[in-house]
C-alpha cells in the first residue's frame, strides 16, 4: 500500500487533538511536515510559514489545514498553486465564495479538494441515513448545546468576524442533517444573539423548512454547563429517531441505543475516517466539497435577526486584559 | 414564432415599471394572467392565489415572480410541480439553500428556471467584460448610493428579515461584478449597519479580494440623496474602465461615454433582454441559475460586523404609524 506524506497547517487544538493521532494511526498517510509559528510536533518538520515548507519539501504531495478559517484561503490557495492536494478542516473558510474559487482551481488543476465534515463520520450518522430513508419526515428537533469555555478555551478566532461564533459547533449538526435527510432544507427564519462585545453569536435559534412541510427546529447555545447536548431528534411518519452525542449514537422511538458511545467525542473514528475518505479521493484524483452545511449557516445570518447578548469573556484570556 | 403565454406574480413596483411593459414589447411573450391580491392589470385575468391559477390556466407554460423574496419559494416550487417554467426576479429568494431547492427541482423535471439578474443585460456590461478580459484587475471601487426614499416607497419587506436593505440595489452591483471581472473574488470583510429599527442593513462597506491581490471596495448607502450613483470603477494594468449608471454607459480613462443613458434605470432595454433570454432558455429546455451575487451578499452578511445606525422610517409609512 502507498503510504503518501501529508503536512498540516496550524497545530492547535484541532490538530493535536485529532489530526496528528488520525495520521499517526493511519495506514495511508505519513506526518511529514507541519507549519506553525508556535511549536510543532515532536519528532516532525517545522516550518514558520506555508511558503518556506512549499518551497523546501516539492515532496509532499498532500496538505491538511487546521489552522482558523479567516486565514485559510491564502494558503490553501497557495498549496493548490503548487500542485498539492488539500484537506480543510471544518467550515472549509470564513466565506463561500473563497470556497467555491478554491474548488473551481482544484477542478481545472485535476488535484484532490476535500472540505471535511468530520461529524458525518460519526458512528451512527449512516444508520440514522438508512433509517430515514423513504420515510417522510415531519419535525427535527435540533439541541446543540455546549460551555464554549471547555470547548474552545482561548480560541479568540471564533469570536472574530468570521469565527462564526456559535455556529462553529452547529455547522457540525448541519452537516450531519443534510447528509442524512431524504429532502431538502432551507432556512425561514433565525435568531442570533450578539454578545455586545463580540463579532459573532453565542446563541442562536434557527428554523427551516423542506418542500413538504417538513420543519426544523435548532437550538444552539455556547453557554451550555454541564454535558454537552449533541442531539437532533427526527420525527418521522413511522417511528421516531435520535441521533445522539454528535452522531455517535442512535436510538428509535426510545428503544436500544446503536452505535458507539465515546468518551471524548469524535476520537473514535471520525478523524480516522476522514482521512481514508481523502486517501479515496486522492486515488480517484477528484474532489469532495459539499457547501451545504455553510450555505445553512450563511443563509441563517442573512435572514436572522440580531439580539444583543451580555458581553462575553473566555476565562481563558481573561488574565490577559 | 411562437408567443409564449407567461403569468406574473405579484403585481407591484418592479413589474407595474419593467415586467409589463417588457412583455408587451415582446414578440416572445403574452401576458395571460397575473396573480395578485391588490388588483392586476386592465384586461388581464386576475387570480387571488396562485394555487387558484395553476388549477384554472393549466395552458399557461411559464410564471415569472415579481413577489418580495421572503414569499418566493412556495410558488416557485408549486409551479415548478405544476410543470411550468418560471423566472424569478432579482434577489432568486430569500435563502440560498431554498434557490439552490428550486434549482434541482428544475433540473429533475427538465424545466427552465431563470433567475434573473436585470443589470447584467444594462447596456454597457457586454462592453466592459469584453474590455476586462486578459487585462489585469488591480482594484474596483463600487459605489451604489441611492435614496431609498425614493427608490422604494413603501416597500416594507425590505427593511425585514430576509429583504437584504441596502443590499437589494446592491446585489445588481454584484451581478455585473461576477459578469465582467476575468477573475473570481471573494468577501474578505464587511461592516454593515443596521437602523436600530430595521432587520436589514441601511448602509454597509464590503471588501472583496481575488487570488492575485486584486481589491474591491463597496461603499453602499440606501440614504445618499440627490441623483442616484450607481458606478463602478476598474483599475487595471492598461486603462482604467468606468462603468456608470448601473452598467449603462462605459468610458476608459475618462475618456468619451459609450453606451446608452438612460433616463429611467433599466427601462431601456433591461427587461425586454431578460425576456428574450429566457425564451431562449425555454426553446432549449435548460436552466441559468448563477448565484454568485447572491453568496457574495450571503458572505458579507455573515462575515460582517455590525453597528448600530439611527432608526429609519420611511416617509411612504410615517402616516400609518
Amino acid at each position: 500500500m502507498t503510504v503518501t506524506d501529508v503536512a498540516i497547517v496550524g497545530v492547535g487544538k484541532i490538530a493535536r487533538d485529532q489530526h496528528v493521532p488520525a495520521i499517526e494511526a493511519s495506514g495511508d498517510f505519513r506526518l511529514a511536515a507541519t507549519v506553525s509559528r508556535s511549536g510543532g510536533v515532536d519528532g516532525v518538520d517545522n516550518f514558520a510559514t506555508l511558503d518556506a515548507l512549499l518551497a523546501a519539501r516539492p515532496d509532499i504531495p498532500a496538505i491538511s489545514f487546521c489552522n482558523p478559517p479567516q486565514v485559510r484561503y491564502a494558503g490553501a490557495r497557495a498549496a493548490l498553486e503548487a500542485g498539492r492536494h488539500v484537506m480543510l478542516e471544518k467550515p472549509p473558510g470564513a466565506s463561500l465564495s473563497e470556497v467555491h474559487d478554491l474548488a473551481a482551481l482544484a477542478e481545472a488543476r485535476g488535484l484532490t479538494l476535500q472540505a471535511t465534515w468530520h461529524s458525518r463520520h460519526a458512528a451512527s450518522v449512516a444508520a440514522a441515513k438508512a433509517f430515514l430513508a423513504g420515510r417522510r419526515i415531519r419535525l427535527v428537533r435540533i439541541d446543540w448545546k455546549e460551555d464554549v469555555r471547555v470547548w474552545h478555551p482561548g480560541q479568540q478566532w471564533i469570536w472574530q468576524a468570521g469565527g462564526l461564533g456559535v455556529f462553529d459547533p452547529a455547522i457540525n449538526a448541519f452537516s450531519i442533517l443534510t447528509e442524512i435527510l431524504p429532502v431538502p432544507v432551507h432556512v425561514t427564519a433565525a435568531e442570533l444573539r450578539f454578545p455586545v462585545n463580540c463579532e459573532t453569536p453565542i446563541a442562536a435559534e434557527v428554523e427551516m423548512a423542506g418542500p413538504r412541510g417538513e420543519r426544523v427546529l435548532a437550538a444552539l447555545d455556547f453557554l451550555h454547563e454541564g454535558d454537552p447536548m449533541w442531539r437532533q431528534v427526527v420525527e418521522t411518519d413511522a417511528g421516531t429517531l435520535t441521533l445522539d452525542q454528535g452522531g455517535a449514537i442512535m436510538s428509535v422511538d426510545g428503544g436500544a441505543q446503536q452505535g458507539e458511545a465515546w468518551s471524548a467525542p469524535g476520537i473514535e473514528g471520525e478523524y480516522p475516517s476522514l482521512y481514508a475518505r481523502f486517501a479515496e479521493l486522492l486515488a480517484a484524483r477528484t474532489c469532495e466539497v459539499d457547501l451545504r452545511p455553510m450555505v445553512l449557516v450563511a443563509d441563517a445570518f442573512t435572514l436572522g435577526r440580531r439580539v444583543d447578548a451580555p458581553a462575553f469573556v473566555d476565562p481563558a484570556l481573561a488574565g490577559d486584559r
